[in-house]
């Protein structure tokens, strides 16, 4: 048996207002004046200067607004990077991400493409990646993803969905503010606080647990519980938006020792055919998986009640077969996961004809 | 306000018998034929060939058995530091520590005062050390202790009992195996437990409490209370001592990011003077401290009934006013750990009679 020697995030700042010392984190890191530091910024923030103007921008430094509208691709990091080493005149500092999951990612995935050649999407998979990546730093402005101390970074290729995994991928720095998650709307609120609940479903559920993911992933859900099943709490709650923050934090611990399962396998599928967003991808998938994870889904609607969430119905009403198919090939083709949910025999179990049922439901 | 960038340990690897791991983990930072791992390994595993059989020494690679009968003192750590300098043809790649608490801080402050010139206590203190650690890695053989994770290594010095507090301390790499706490005994697993069962009540009752050290303290007290509270589980349990492990790395993670109180700085005092061990010393002292932390206390004598644990009694009743007041002065020097415990006010409330009527008890 050979354990994983995971790399964990080296440096974590916590703090509400610790966003305002960024700028002197960031300071003994400037290679040369010629070496900018480039921002990755959700575009929500375009013109909300309570965030951007403490962003303070020397020499060739820049903010480049990202929209997320959409999931990332593989082809939106290329050309990122390829903008990025056209416009500055030395290799960039660092990059920095200020975002949800989706810039969290593009972060981590330009800073790895900025030293690595090709193109992103050959890098797909596990530990590909040659070369370390430039100085990268996260911040979260919504919680539940993970992504912030993750050892991937999940991105739509044109053949598949899937992350770079490697031991470059995680920041080498991470700022957990919970004042930039103060403005979330409530359904996103929701479904990306989801997306930590369901973490810890998959992780506690899967058989790839172990005493070091399970303490993490407990950790995560107790305050999940904490936060969804209590309806007077909602995004504005500075102690849960506090909260949050670490659960998202010991959800992503958690399945970095362990792996995902159902919902992230078939929710990549909706995702691939139909764009729909990770977050409330999730959502959509787990609300219909009561054989695989009969309490958490119990939970998970109990919570949806509380909160008056009301999901998207019958999105996989009017797909022909062939859509179906793409969906379960990109599902099926997440093997760890579905060996964590589903144990060694999966394979026997999850039939081709049993994740269209599914998806049909959806 | 602000806040603490924390230096987290960069790698772990976390499973029952990872410990085979270890030299593929080393084997990429050897520097050179002539630039030796040093292992410091508690003397308990002089003649205990299943672990040190498995350590594979090359070159000029060198075991170092370390007594730890006595708590780790600066001039130990020069004594190590000038025999590894004269004895080895370079730079040693790196310094492995293989025990508990003692062991594990003997290696970081080895580590960093191979590097930095002078003796190790003029680096007692926050943030002396000038220049980075060698390569470092902690493999704990007991839990509970949280020097796997923390920023410091506390040290006996002529003057003071103080860590060397650095963003160069934590270790590069960790291995968590717990099959290498097999065979503690058990009157050392209870004390090394409550070592950490102490950081929690300490930390989540300490003012310096926030959201990131509450999720971390709140899981390891959890983990505690499962394992202590019931007469069932001994040293021996599989599971225990898995999730021992993981209750003492999230309690250092929870002091880490907030701080000890009162059973700490009075331990202190009991180690620098009369050289008990930080773990019973920790155990003799809470064991009095009712007015401070009244139901860590009463859940505490409940442990150690359950396990029938005796503590050593009036090991103060000899002493004199002289040695109470050198006690005092230890324990009262160690600032930051009173105003987490009481307040910014502590100095109105922790008087030395009061101290002295405390340690008159224990």
């Amino acid at each position: 048996m050979s354990y994983k020697n995971f790399p964990m995030v080296p440096r974590v700042i916590f703090g509400r207002g610790s966003f305002n010392q960024l700028n002197d984190i960031l300071a003994p890191k400037r290679q040369s004046i010629n070496a900018p530091f480039i921002y990755l910024v959700d575009d929500v923030f375009k013109n909300t200067t309570w965030l951007t103007s403490r962003i303070s921008l020397s020499y060739d430094d820049k903010i480049i607004f990202v929209s997320t509208k959409e999931e990332p691709k593989t082809t939106q990091v290329d050309e990122l990077v390829e903008d990025i080493i056209l416009k500055t005149k030395a290799r960039p500092s660092g990059i920095i991400g200020i975002g949800g999951g989706s810039v969290l990612d593009l972060a981590k995935a330009v800073s790895i493409m900025i030293t690595n050649e090709g193109e992103s999407k050959d890098y797909q998979g596990w530990d590909l990646v040659k070369n370390p990546a430039i100085y990268h730093v996260g911040i979260p402005t919504i919680s539940g993803t993970g992504a912030e101390v993750s050892r991937t970074t999940v991105l739509t290729g044109p053949e598949k969905k899937l992350g770079i995994n490697s031991d470059f991928t995680p920041f080498d720095q991470v700022v957990l503010d919970s004042e930039l998650t103060k403005d979330v709307p409530k359904d996103q609120w929701f479904y990306t606080g989801m997306d930590c609940y369901i973490h810890c479903i998959e992780s506690l559920n899967g058989s790839y647990l172990n005493a070091f993911s399970k303490s993490y992933g407990e950790k995560a859900l107790d305050l999940c519980k904490e936060i969804f099943l209590d309806d007077n709490i909602g995004p504005s709650n500075i102690e849960a938006q506090e909260n949050l923050m670490m659960a998202s934090w010991h959800g992503g611990m958690s399945i970095a020792y362990s792996q995902v399962g159902v919902a992230h396998a078939m929710s990549y599928g909706l995702s691939y055919l139909l764009g729909t967003k990770h977050g409330i991808g999730n959502c959509i998938v787990f609300d219909h998986l009561e054989e695989f994870y009969p309490e958490g889904v119990a939970l998970f609607k109990e919570m949806k009640a509380l909160h008056g969430i009301e999901l998207p119905q019958s999105i996989c009403a009017q797909l022909t077969d062939e859509e179906f198919e793409i969906m379960i090939n990109v599902a099926l083709g997440l093997e760890p996961l579905w060996e964590n949910a589903v144990g060694k025999n999966w394979k026997k179990i999850i039939t081709r004809d049993k994740l269209k049922a599914l998806y049909q439901k959806m």
